[in-house]
Formats: C-alpha cells, sequence, structure tokens
C-alpha cells in the first residue's frame, strides 16, 4: 500500500480522493466544485484527446470552436433543453463595467449556440452532412462534485452534426456511440455495455440518446460517453432548413455526442490499486521509466553510461532515466507505482556486468530479468500484452458481477452492494422507473444492444410492475 | 481577384474581413465580439498548437488546467494587475439558480488563480523550477473588435513558471520569447523583430515584458507574442514562499508568456493574397490537392484512377483528391485558392497518357509539368521552397519597410502610410511616449534586442524631447 492511499477494501470512496491526489492528478480549487487539473491527469486527458480526435477525423468530422458565452434567450428556445439545463447554469450579468441587456450563460453544452451558426451555414443539400466536433470547456453547477467525475466546470468535446435524413442522422448517432466504444475498450482498457437511455435518462432535448456504460472496481456504473440523436428538434427551435434535390425546404436532422474528463476518473477507478495509479499503455505519455541502482560516484557513472547507452535511438517520449541524485531506488519505485508507470526498468553494477535488466510490470507486480539486446522490442512486446491482459481482467470483472435478478426483493437486497443487475422492467412506464431508484439509489443504465439471440427473444414479467416485458434492461447504482 | 474580396489596394481593411468570411475561417457570433471560429480557421490554429506544444514540451514544460472562473478577490491581490485587467472582466453573478457569495470573474489570463495553487504546490527549492503551460479560453471585454486580432472571448496558452532566483526566471522569460520567433519565422513564415515592451506597454504585473512584433503587408505592427518576467510580484500577492538549499524561506520568481488565436489574423495579413489566404505548407493542414479534369464518364474514369494510382502509399493528411462531381475545375481552383492549399495538382486525360501532371504554386501562381514519377519527393521538395520564399519575400518586405528617421515631423508625416521606424525616443519618460500616441497613432514597439555592434552603440537627441538617448527604439502604428 502506498503511503497516505486508504485501501480500496477499508474505503472505495477515499481510497479514489486519495489517489488523485497522491498521485497529483487534480485538486480542488478555491472556486466550489472547479478543480485544478495537475500535469499527471492532464497527461492523461492529452492522450485521450489524441486517440479521439484521430477517431473523429478518421470518420469524416471536422473541428471549430463556437463561443462560451450562450444568450439567455437562446436556451429557452427548445422547451426540454432549457428545463434540463437552466437550474445549472453560470450567468454572467455584468461585463466591462456595465451591466448586460441580456444575461450570458456559460455554456453547460453547446446545441443551441451552435445551431443558431448553423442557421447560416445551411441552404442546401451540398452543405449536408456537416461534420463538426469541439473541444472545450463546460460548465454545469453541481451540488455535490468529485474530482473529475463532477465538477462545475469540465473539459470536453461534443460533436454537433446536421444531415439531410432522419436514417443518416440515426446512422451518425450509432456510429459514435460505437467510436466511443472502441476507445474505450481498446484505448482505456475499459470494457463497457453499449445501449439506449431510457426516456427518463435521455438527454434534455433529444429524441433518444446512446451510451456506454463501464463498471468502476466497486461494482458501480460510470456513463462513459453518450451520443443523441436530436431528431429535427434543434432544427426547428432555431428554423434550420435546407433545400433538398427535390427542391423542397426541409428542416435538418441533427446529432450531438459527447466525452469528457470524467474519463480519467474512470480509467483510474478501472484499474487503479492499492498503490496507486495503473495506466495502460495506450493511455500512458511515459510508457517506461529506468530506475537506475547504484553506491558510490564510479557505479552511479557506469550504470547511468549503459542506460544512456541502451537507449541511446530510442524515442525519447517513449522512456525517461530517472537519474535523480536525491532519491533512493525505493522511492522512486513507488513514485512512479504512484503515478501508474507501466513498466520499471532496474539497471543496477551487476546487470551492466551482465548485459541484462530487471523489468517490473505495474499491473501484476511480475519482474523478469530480460538481455540488454533486444531491450527495446520485448518492451514493447511486454506493453502490447499488459494493455490486453488489463483489459481482460476488467471484462472478467465485469462479467462475473452482472447479474441476472428477476425477484425486485432479491434486487433490494444486492444491488447496494455493486454489480449491473440484468432485470426485466417495464421501462415504457417513468413510474416504475421512479420507484426503483427511490428504493434502491439505481437507475437503468441501458436497454443493451449486445445481447445474443437467446436473450434478445427473452421474455418475462417487470420486477416492478409485472407487466410483460421483451428483453432486458442493465439497472444499477452509478457515479 | 477572388470573388467577393476587396482587393488589398482598394481597401486593405475591408480586404481582411471579406478573406476571413469567405475563406470560411471565422465569422461574427450572435454574442457581441466574439468569434465562431469555423473549420478553416481552426485547421490553422491547431497546426499551431501542435508546433509550439511540441516546442514547449522540448523545453521541459508539461500541460495542466485550471479553472476558469476568477474569485473578484485574487484579481485584487496584485495592485497592477486588477488595475489592468478589471475593466475588461465579464462577471458571473448568478449560478445555479442563487446569487453567488463572491462574483466569479472569467480569467482575463490566469496569474492569480494559478499563483493561488502555486502556494500550495511550492514549499522547497525542490519543488522549482516548476514549467507548467495551459491551453484555454480567456475573455476580455473589448470595445471595438476584429475577428482573429481582438476578440472578446479567444484561445490561447498560457505559461505559467516558477523559479528559485531572478536570474534563472530571466534565462526563462528571454527562453520562451526566442521560442516565438523561431515558432513565427520557421513555422508561420512571418519574420518578427524581438525586444523589450517600454514601462507603459508593458504586462500588468510584471517587471519586464519581452515581444515579437510583425509587419502586416500594409506596415502596421502586430504584436504577435509576449513573454513577462513577473519577478516575485505574484509570489508576494499570494504568499509563494520556498525553502532554500541555505535553509532560508525565500519568495519565489515567475514567468508568464502566451500566444493566441491573433497568430491566425497574423499569417493572413502577413501572406493572403487578392485570390484569399495563402498557406506556409508548415502551417497547411492539407498541403496538396488534386484537382482532376475530364469531360465525360470515360475520361473521369481515366483521371481518378490514375490520381488514385498515383497516390495509393501516400499519408492521407498530405493531399486530397477533389473528386466532387457539382463543380467545374475552375470553381475548384478558385476554392483552393480562396483557402490557401499551397500546392494544386492538376491531372487531365492528356496528363495520363504522358505520364506527367501540371502543379501549381499558390504563393507564385507559377505552373510547371512534372513526371508522375517520384511525384511525392518532387511536391515535398517544392513545399520546402515555398516556405523559404515566403518568409524571403516576408523579410525583404518587411526590411524595406523598416525606416530610420531622426525628425519628428516627418515621423508624423510617414508613420501613417505604414511601415517600421527605428527612432531615439526617451522612452524614460512616459510622457513623451503618450505625446508620439496623441500626435500619431503610434506606440513603441519595442526596445529592440538583435541591432548590430554599430546600431547598438549608437547616440542621438529623442526625437521629441530632445534628451540624448542611447540605442533606437522601434515605433509603429499596431493592430
Amino acid at each position: 500500500m502506498a503511503k497516505g492511499i486508504t485501501k480500496r477494501s477499508v474505503d472505495y470512496s477515499q481510497w479514489y480522493v486519495d489517489l488523485v491526489r497522491k498521485a497529483e492528478m487534480a485538486d480542488y480549487s478555491p472556486v466550489r466544485g472547479c478543480m485544478v487539473i495537475k500535469p499527471t491527469g492532464y497527461g492523461v486527458w492529452e492522450k485521450m484527446q489524441q486517440a479521439l480526435d484521430r477517431m473523429f477525423k478518421e470518420t469524416g468530422h471536422v473541428n471549430a470552436y463556437f463561443p462560451l458565452f450562450v444568450p439567455e434567450s437562446f436556451l429557452q428556445k427548445e422547451a426540454e433543453h432549457v428545463e434540463g439545463f437552466a437550474p445549472e447554469c453560470a450567468v454572467v450579468t455584468h461585463a466591462g463595467g456595465k451591466k448586460l441587456e441580456e444575461n450570458l450563460v456559460i455554456r453547460p453544452t453547446s446545441e443551441t449556440i451552435i445551431w443558431s451558426a448553423y442557421k447560416d451555414w445551411i441552404s442546401s443539400h451540398r452543405d449536408l452532412p456537416l461534420l463538426i466536433n469541439q473541444w472545450a470547456n463546460v460548465c454545469r453547477w453541481e451540488m455535490r462534485t468529485r474530482l473529475f467525475l463532477r465538477t462545475t466546470e469540465f473539459l470536453w468535446q461534443e460533436g454537433h452534426t446536421a444531415h439531410a435524413t432522419h436514417e443518416e442522422a440515426e446512422e451518425e448517432t450509432l456510429r459514435m456511440v460505437r467510436v466511443y466504444q472502441r476507445f474505450a475498450e481498446d484505448f482505456m482498457a475499459m470494457p463497457v455495455y453499449v445501449g439506449r437511455k431510457t426516456e427518463s435518462e435521455k438527454f434534455a432535448g433529444a429524441l433518444h440518446t446512446y451510451c456506454i456504460e463501464g463498471m468502476m472496481q466497486d461494482g458501480k456504473a460510470l456513463q462513459a460517453g453518450t451520443s443523441h440523436n436530436l431528431g429535427q428538434n434543434f432544427a426547428k427551435a432555431f428554423d434550420v432548413k435546407f433545400q433538398d434535390k427535390d427542391g423542397v425546404l426541409k428542416y435538418v436532422h441533427g446529432t450531438s455526442w459527447g466525452v469528457s474528463t470524467r474519463l480519467v476518473g474512470g480509467l483510474i477507478m478501472t484499474h487503479g490499486d492499492d498503490k496507486g495509479l495503473v495506466l495502460p499503455p495506450n493511455m500512458a505519455s511515459l510508457p517506461v521509466v529506468f530506475v537506475p541502482i547504484w553506491r558510490g560516484e564510479e557505479q552511479r557513472n557506469a550504470v547511468l553510461d549503459k542506460a544512456r547507452e541502451i537507449t541511446r535511438d530510442w524515442d525519447p517520449l517513449f522512456y525517461r532515466i530517472d537519474d535523480r541524485d536525491q532519491y533512493k531506488p525505493g522511492y522512486k519505485f513507488a513514485e512512479w507505482e504512484l503515478k501508474g508507470i507501466p513498466l520499471r526498468v532496474e539497471i543496477g553494477p551487476r546487470d551492466v556486468e551482465n548485459n541484462q535488466v530487471v523489468v517490473a510490470r505495474r499491473d501484476t507486480s511480475e519482474k523478469m530479468t530480460l538481455p540488454m539486446e533486444g531491450l527495446r522490442e520485448k518492451l514493447e512486446t511486454l506493453l502490447d500484452t499488459m494493455q490486453q491482459d488489463l483489459f481482460a481482467a476488467a471484462r472478467e470483472r465485469m462479467d462475473a458481477n452482472t447479474h441476472v435478478v428477476d425477484c425486485y426483493e432479491e434486487y433490494k437486497e444486492r444491488v447496494g452492494q455493486g454489480g449491473f443487475y440484468k432485470v426485466f422492467l417495464d421501462v415504457a412506464n417513468p413510474e416504475v422507473e421512479a420507484r426503483m431508484q427511490e428504493d434502491t439509489k439505481s437507475t437503468v443504465r441501458c436497454i443493451p444492444f449486445d445481447l445474443d439471440e437467446a436473450e434478445k427473444a427473452e421474455e418475462g414479467p417487470c420486477m416492478i410492475s409485472g407487466k410483460p416485458c421483451k428483453g432486458r434492461v442493465i439497472a444499477a447504482q452509478s457515479y
């Protein structure tokens, strides 16, 4: 156990806070609910941005930037939207020393400001599809905050696309939730359930919302990304029409989709352990750290010279040699474990003699002796293995903690202990969901997509109302 | 001349606005003074970010993120700083449906919120130097705005570093202004003067400010980047001390430095012409566009097949084949010229027969016939040449429009026509600068660094007060 980090088995929630602070990922700021993202945490976000940005561009999107400020009247143009977001808004009433004629809201999300621009950008079917993404900060005045998971200001990306038909918008909405799934699984090594949100959980202003849901180590769900089919709601609110090939003026169909710095919290809670952060290699801005071991100046020089010789032609972003004199190797081991660096390479005088090094894996603590020759390739293979192993372990944990339950009494007893529950629930009736939430603090996380044929065909009575249902939903307590 | 773009010779200012809009770089938003950065403009900013971020990391900096909101009381802790920025601030007075206990200012710059965090981060000489950069949006409520050059909200990076000694802080301040110079010259192909700001032009709260100043095509100056030695001002305001090696508690020394989306405006005004934007290859997210030329389906297929064959192994980010059927080649030529794509490759049926293509340079309009074999390498060489030629042309223009003037009457007559003026001016006396500004709307852009020995030794009377001065300053009208 690392110094100052509560064990997960003692208090999972405190473990998370301790880890975030000790690993120097983030801290609260003097502004209520806002966080400072420190370099270790921001480094993870940068890796996420790089991978996602590439995936967005590969699917035909380009980046743009829209104003931070949204006139209050804009927010009010879409009825459900304003109801959902107005209570959480921060409002600018004065600027440049004067009271403003109209208050400006700090964007809680950018649908309204963006669709007001799309009115000028779109007039013909030739302007469609319009595939835009924005990297930005947004603000939602939350009452209860947790570093990364729920903060007043957070960083995110928000895609906002416009299409000629409902079918194309739907295709885009699905494409992007699958991009999020691929990112979560291939880069974060975080398995997810993909599915549709119920009516009461969908985005304010959308026809429907798709999502990815990850399972944290305490068995709670984390909504990790959402993709909304907005239908023509915002096009109608902002009068965005296009002349179709048939000459007819039609309203545009929209989508929006986003992931945020909350993913950093998800990464921590999927892989972290009692020693600190564990970074999947694809999320590590520094994959390998060399810790030289020496006594006295002569050994120091020999060991450092050798480490530099081995790494001479390596990409400087791939490794670092920790040559700090003021710290002992044991201190360095603990520090790099705390920060989750995937591989540690130990090199001492005897290793230099024997042309070998000792490599330690962060996830399994496994140590192995490897020849210096061909070390770079061996480390890369190990990193690949580690990436896959972390995903496999997380997937196994998620599967083992996903339960099929049919009796509401049993559900009420078990759901508080964590885990996902596949249940029959009459999601057409919001009162049923409301009652479940009141009784158990749990919610429907999604109506899952990827069931096998048998599961899809399965029918049964709603565990609360008894009404016949086709197909199970996934319910759990969540962050 | 491109359709809808005023000629530079007719109205330079209108040319700029027309170009920014027609090339779809940016547009005003419904929020006063805020702009929407459209994909073409944002693409340039992304190239700038990539190059700068790499340069910052190569000089040892890491990224972090601090809150958008600054408590009003923080701004007031440094006397000069609040005087400089308070009048331009946007203020959040309400959030989450309630009036706030303390108003929050949208950051106009982040010194105060960052130094309040540094108080917790720094306690020992081991914590120094602290080398942090932030990519963020900031807000200054400007009365007169111009797209990219001066907007209420803009995007920028702000470096904030902390050091043990004055000498180290000074070294950092100089290092970063030289990084900005290198970026401007090597990537933007925009030559700059590097120097120190006068007392009246320095950053509010700094000991002194260094800057790079570019010359736009109308001869006006554009301040393109600044680097401030903050001394111990912010450390004292926020009580940031460290225990030095000698055991004594001392105040930390700080620097800050930044460039913004204003650079996009600088790039346009350095290289743009009457046909539109001209991108130096190092700033082009798309360096090469193929425009196929055909009549009828058969030719279309032959030409497109050949273009795809030539480019089969090329990096997809290097080129695009414009295979849109609804537009004629002439339309496509004009569109890509408007958007500043460095090289256009024309390929028609006769070119396919002769295994050649026609390549047109955006900057010189020069056309040349090149064999298909080895085309990729030839294009890369051409791009290198173009990058150098653009810099050389801009440097020549800057040199030709930098004048040595000693007589104030002559200065008053000439400065309104544009150009930089090397003059003797008693910058120790703010009244002299104030008078010059009142008489001529011009200011001291910098006290330049890179004079030759003869220039450094030169002495003469201040052109306004007659007081003896050593070394000339650069004065000009500016954006």
